[in-house]
C-alpha cells in the first residue's frame, strides 16, 4: 500500500478539525484514493494552547519550516493566513522542495499565485487551493475537472458569508449595521477584526483567483473593489420597495475579448436565484458553452466545510492526480485585457440628502442632465423635520465614469448634507 | 506528447455534437490534460443520415463492435442508450478488452453498473458516466472528488427536467398536463415517447446510481417509483392555496442505518430551495458531515450539457486519473440494508372525488381513525353541478403503509367517483 506524509503547520479551528478528521477517517480515505495519508507531523504558534486533539510529542516539529525539509514529509498543509510572514516562507519553500502544498491562504495565493504555480509545475508537485475559495463550494474542482469543457463567459455570486449575513439580517430583523455586525462577533460569524470581509478584500482575492481559473489567464490586480461598511438599513428599505434586495456580489466578465473584474454591493430582483441566498452561505454562478448555466452553493466557511475542501485537495494528491494549479501550464496561460469598470454601463440607485430649499431639485437635475446620466425615476421623501429630504434616483443605463463624476460635483454642493450614495443595480 | 485514441458509438445528437466539440477543442484539451485526444473512430445506426459533422471514410467502422477489438482504440464513448442489447454488449467487451469507457447511458449503469465496475477495476481502466446523471451538473465528480471527505446522510432533488418542465409550466400557464406535453414535445423538451421520463424510471435509474455513491453501497433495486401522469391542475391548484408546489423529486435517505430511495411527486414548501427551480433546470440537494448542505443546480439534459460532461470524463482519463467506478473497490463497497417506504412518515394531502350525499364525511372519517391515520385538515368543495365534492385532506404524518391501506378502503365505497390521489408532503 502506497502512503503518504502530511505535516499539518498552524492548529486553529480548522487545523484541529483537520487533524481529527484525518486521524479518523484513515480507512475510508485509503480505500477511497488507495493511498494512506499519515499526519506525520504537526506545527502551530503556541504549543500550549488547548486543542481537543491528541497529538504525540514527536509529531510536534520544532520549527515549521523543518517541514519543508524532512524527507519524510510528502503534503504540506498550510493554516497559517496571511498574503505574506511565515505563510509565504513555507509556501515557497515548501515547492522549491519538492513538497507538495494544500492551503486555504486566499490572500497567498491571489498575490502570488502565479509564481507558487511557476515552482510546482517546475517540480511537478500539486499546489491546490480548494479551501481558499468558497470553503464547502467545490468550486475550484468543478472548474479544473467537472466543467473543464467549458469556455467561460462569466462567473459570480456571493463569495463572504459575514457580510451576506449581516445584510440579510439587517433586512430580516430590521436592526442597523452596527447591531448586527456586533450579533454576527457574538455568534461567530463575524471575526473581532472583520475587515477584510466587510471592506471587500476578502471577496476581491477569491475573485482574482476564480477569474484566473475560468479565463485561462494570469492573476490580474485590476479590479474594483466596494465594501459594505456604508449601507444603511434606509438603503435596504428603498430596495425593498422598488422591488430589489442588497446583495454584495463579485463579478468576472469576459466582454468584447476584455475582463471586468468588480466586488460591491449590488440591488438585484427579489425573486432572482442569487437573492434567495441568505444567512452565512455562498453561492456560484458560471455562464459557460457548452454547458449553459451552472451554479454551486453551500457552506462558505468554519472549520467542517474547509476540511471537507481540504480533504478534496489531499484525496487529490493521494491519487496521484497532479495537475497545473491554474489548470493550464504557465506556458499556456493568457496575458488577457482586463479594464477597469469607468465605461461599464449601469442602471444605478442614488441616495441624496439635502436640505429642504427651493430650486435644489432643479439644479440637481440639470447636474445629471449635464454629465450624460439620465433619470428614471426620482422620488423625495422629506423628513420629519421638514427641513430636509432623501432624493432617491433611480438612473437609466449610463457609463460609470459618468455616474461617479455627477455624483461628484452633486456632492460638492452646500445642500448636500452628507455623501450620497450610489449602488449599481444588476439585472438577471 | 502522449495521445489517446477515441471511438464515438451513437451519433445522434449527443455524438455529433460530442464529436464536433473534440475536433474543435483539442488544442486546449491537451493544454489542460497534457495528452492529446484523438477521434479515430466513429460508428452509428444509419451511416448515411446527415449529420453537421465531416467525418472521414476511414473514421467510420465496419461494426461497432470493432472498436473493443482495435489495437488503436484507447476510449469508447458508448451513447447509444438502453440497458440491454448493443450499448450493454459494447460496455460490457470494452472493459473486457481493456479500453476505458465513458457513457451517457443511466439506464445500464443502474442495472450493471455493479458487474461493469467490476470489470474495469480488475482491468484497470476507467468507467466513467458523470453525463448519465443530470447532464451539465457535475454530481458525480462532485461527489467522488469535491465532496469526497463526506459522510453523506441524504441526497435529493429534481433530476429530470421534462417532467419539472411540464410540472412548473401546468403551474406557470394554468393548462392541463396533455396541453403541457404537447407543448414540450414541439419545443424539444420531451421526447415522442415520453414515458421514461413521465413514469419516474428515468428518476428512479439516476437515483439509484447516486444513492450507491453516496453510501459506498452496491446498486439496489429496492425502490419506490411513482410519476406524474396522474397529477391534475387541480392539484397543482390546491397546493398552491396551500402554500406548496408541487414537484417530481427523487430521495436517497439514511435513516438509522437503512437507506430508503423514493421517486415521486410531492408538496413542499412554496418558499423552498428546491421550489424555485423550474423549467428544464435539475438540481441536487446533499447533507453531508462535515460539509453541511450543498447544492448543484444547471441544464440537466440536452446535447451541448451533454457533452460538457462527457468532456470532463474523457478529460479525468486523458489526465491518467484512474479511479474506482463508484469510488470504492467493489471489496470494499457495502452491502446496506434498504428498507422500502411502508414504515416511513409523511404528512399526505389527499383528494377524494366523491357523491353529495349525507353522511359520507363520517363515513370517510371513521375510515381514517380506523386505520390511524389522523386528519389535520379538511376542505370539501361542492362541484357546481352540485351533485358531487372534492375533499381535500392534510394528515398528520402517518405511516406510509397505513396511508396507503386508508386509500385503498375508501377507494372501495361506492360513494367514491374516481381513484383518490395521494400526494406526500416532503418539509424543507
Amino acid at each position: 500500500m502506497n502512503k503518504l506524509n502530511i505535516a499539518i503547520i498552524g492548529l486553529g479551528n480548522i487545523g484541529s478539525y483537520l487533524f481529527k478528521y484525518l486521524n479518523d477517517n484513515k480507512k475510508i480515505l485509503t480505500e477511497k484514493n488507495n493511498c494512506l495519508p499519515v499526519v506525520k507531523y504537526v506545527s502551530a504558534k503556541n504549543k500550549k494552547k488547548k486543542r481537543n486533539v491528541k497529538i504525540a510529542n514527536k509529531q510536534w516539529l520544532k520549527h515549521y519550516l523543518d517541514s519543508t525539509k524532512k524527507k519524510d514529509v510528502d503534503i504540506i498543509i498550510e493554516l497559517i493566513g496571511g498574503a505574506e510572514g511565515p505563510a509565504k516562507k513555507l509556501v515557497f519553500n515548501a515547492l522549491k522542495n519538492k513538497k507538495h502544498v494544500v492551503t486555504a491562504n486566499k490572500a497567498l495565493i491571489a498575490k502570488y499565485g502565479d509564481q507558487l504555480a511557476r515552482i510546482a509545475e517546475k517540480n511537478k508537485v500539486n499546489l491546490e487551493f480548494e479551501a481558499a475559495v468558497c470553503g464547502g463550494v467545490p468550486i475550484i474542482r468543478s472548474l479544473k475537472e467537472g466543467l473543464i469543457a467549458n469556455k467561460i463567459s462569466k462567473i459570480y455570486g456571493i463569495f463572504n458569508g459575514t457580510s451576506n449575513y449581516i445584510l440579510s439580517s439587517m433586512e430580516k430583523y430590521n436592526k442597523s449595521f452596527d447591531e448586527v455586525l456586533s450579533d454576527a462577533q457574538k455568534l461567530g460569524y463575524a471575526e473581532s477584526n472583520p475587515s477584510a470581509d466587510l471592506n471587500g478584500d476578502d471577496v476581491s482575492s477569491k475573485l482574482k483567483i476564480l477569474s484566473s481559473l475560468c479565463f485561462n489567464s494570469f492573476l490580474n490586480n485590476k479590479i474594483y473593489v466596494e465594501g459594505i461598511r456604508s449601507i444603511d438599513k434606509t438603503d435596504i428599505d428603498n430596495a425593498n420597495k422598488l422591488g430589489y434586495k442588497i446583495k454584495l456580489l463579485g463579478f468576472a466578465e469576459l466582454l468584447n475579448n476584455k475582463i471586468y473584474q468588480r466586488v460591491h454591493p449590488t440591488l438585484i430582483k427579489k425573486d432572482s436565484y442569487v437573492a434567495s441566498i441568505d444567512g452565512v452561505l455562498n453561492a456560484v454562478i458560471i455562464d459557460g458553452k457548452p454547458v449553459g448555466q451552472s451554479t454551486i452553493q453551500g457552506e462558505g466557511a468554519g472549520a467542517a466545510a474547509t476540511t471537507s475542501a481540504l480533504i478534496s485537495d489531499i484525496s487529490s494528491i493521494l491519487r496521484g492526480n497532479i495537475k497545473f494549479p491554474f489548470s493550464l501550464s504557465n506556458k499556456e496561460r493568457k496575458k488577457l485585457k482586463f479594464e477597469n469598470i469607468d465605461l461599464r454601463v449601469f442602471s444605478a440607485y442614488l441616495r441624496l440628502e439635502v436640505d429642504d430649499k427651493p430650486g435644489i431639485l432643479s439644479n440637481i437635475t440639470n447636474i445629471f442632465s449635464r454629465n450624460k446620466v439620465s433619470i428614471k425615476r426620482l422620488v423625495q421623501n422629506p423628513h420629519k423635520n421638514k427641513k430636509s429630504s432623501s432624493i432617491i434616483i433611480i438612473t437609466h443605463k449610463s457609463k460609470d465614469k459618468f455616474l461617479k463624476r455627477t455624483l461628484k460635483e452633486v456632492d460638492r454642493k452646500n445642500y448636500i448634507k452628507r455623501k450620497s450614495k450610489l449602488i449599481r443595480i444588476d439585472e438577471y
